[in-house]
């Protein structure tokens, strides 16, 4: 078993039966959603998804989880995702896989998040790690050239056919390669005012907990109460 | 001829050729567009437009006026579009006609904006009209039960069939009824925070002129340096 599976499945032991569970994006949280598919059939674990994002959403329809959709719950009880980045201090970057704003969404609305990444996503500081901002896609171009104008280098993320992306909530995305980001409360307020950003990939105040992959297995982090 | 033709004509004044003009939506900004159209038509005027909304651009084309969009420009020399609410310091309400996104898109890249409304648009604050807040479809009933709780009196933007509206950017509307606005720009920072808010119909510190449509005829307002 690699390590994301095994993180995966350590943070699915947080999971109990009732619960309305918020199910990631990407290649950790993958196996995190497996295991619930797994104690749905095997251990008939009652529970409820809420996915964010298209992909996730057919991943649990295979397995049998059953789902709602976001605005068809009041609360989720639990978030479990992947992050990109994770700094010192328990702010995050996430994004990376395109779903940052449907993944913001349902974070907001969790009771508890939990993030799940291996150790190289463990940094100081954020910002080595392109900061993914999501617009619509109306005068895009002209938000990137404001980015360009302030330093951010930004790029289009593109699909692999070399076109830009369209996001699952029809918008584009614009990522900064900033190097180090020394405030990202700062910044977030920043991008949260320009006009045409829907979301950004700073995930500031938002988890309680790290599970970290480690060669000696996995290794939970209790995010100190602010 | 009308109050609101008489304002849209006295805004088309302030266009001189070689300009690249912001063509604002709704019932007053129509008239200024439809003066625009003449004066191409007749006294060969040579502008080209930015269009705010699909209605606009429907227009322009109409009447013949070169478009480009505002992805395609660097920046616009002058924006002429309505208001629903204009306060005493010049902050204004925007939306009423569902393309505050564009509209405010068009206007931030703009080195000057007008407003033309009737005299019943001018009040002392804000807020007694509803003010439009264009939210991600994914989680809107959250943001909904959010702005219910904080008292804000939320109602939907319907379409006349009675169903929720859909805006040219593929977002929802929700209204919020709050009677009087005491801080527009502390209830601006509060809503671009909120995770699932593209825009609101708030537009703050955004114009250098008013001209508003009076029995006397239009009368224009200079907005003072900040």
């Amino acid at each position: 078993m690699n390590l994301k599976e095994l993180v995966g499945i350590e943070a699915a032991t947080y999971v109990k039966d009732g619960m309305i569970v918020g199910l990631g994006t990407g290649s950790t949280a993958y196996y995190f959603v497996k295991e619930l598919g797994r104690r749905v059939k095997e251990e008939d674990l009652q529970i409820t998804g809420v996915v964010t994002s298209i992909r996730t959403e057919e991943q649990a329809k295979e397995l049998g989880i059953p789902l709602k959709t976001i605005d068809e719950v009041e609360s989720v009880d639990l978030t479990v995702d992947g992050a990109d980045e994770i700094s010192d201090d328990f702010q995050g970057i996430k994004g990376g896989g395109a779903a940052l704003l449907f993944e913001k969404v349902v974070a907001t609305y969790s009771k508890e998040c939990i993030w799940i990444v291996d150790e190289s996503k463990m940094v100081n500081k954020l910002g080595d790690f392109p900061l993914p901002v999501e617009v619509v896609p109306f005068g895009s171009h002209n938000l990137f050239r404001l980015f360009e104008a302030k330093g951010y280098n930004p790029t289009w993320r593109k699909t692999d056919a070399g076109e830009i992306l369209l996001t699952d909530g029809d918008h584009h995305i614009i990522d900064l390669h900033l190097e180090v980001i020394e405030d990202p409360r700062a910044l977030a307020d920043e991008l949260d005012k320009c006009v045409g950003v829907v979301e950004h990939g700073l995930f500031i105040d938002m988890i309680s907990r790290v599970i970290v992959g480690t060669p000696e297995g996995p290794k939970t982090l209790e995010v100190p109460t602010r």
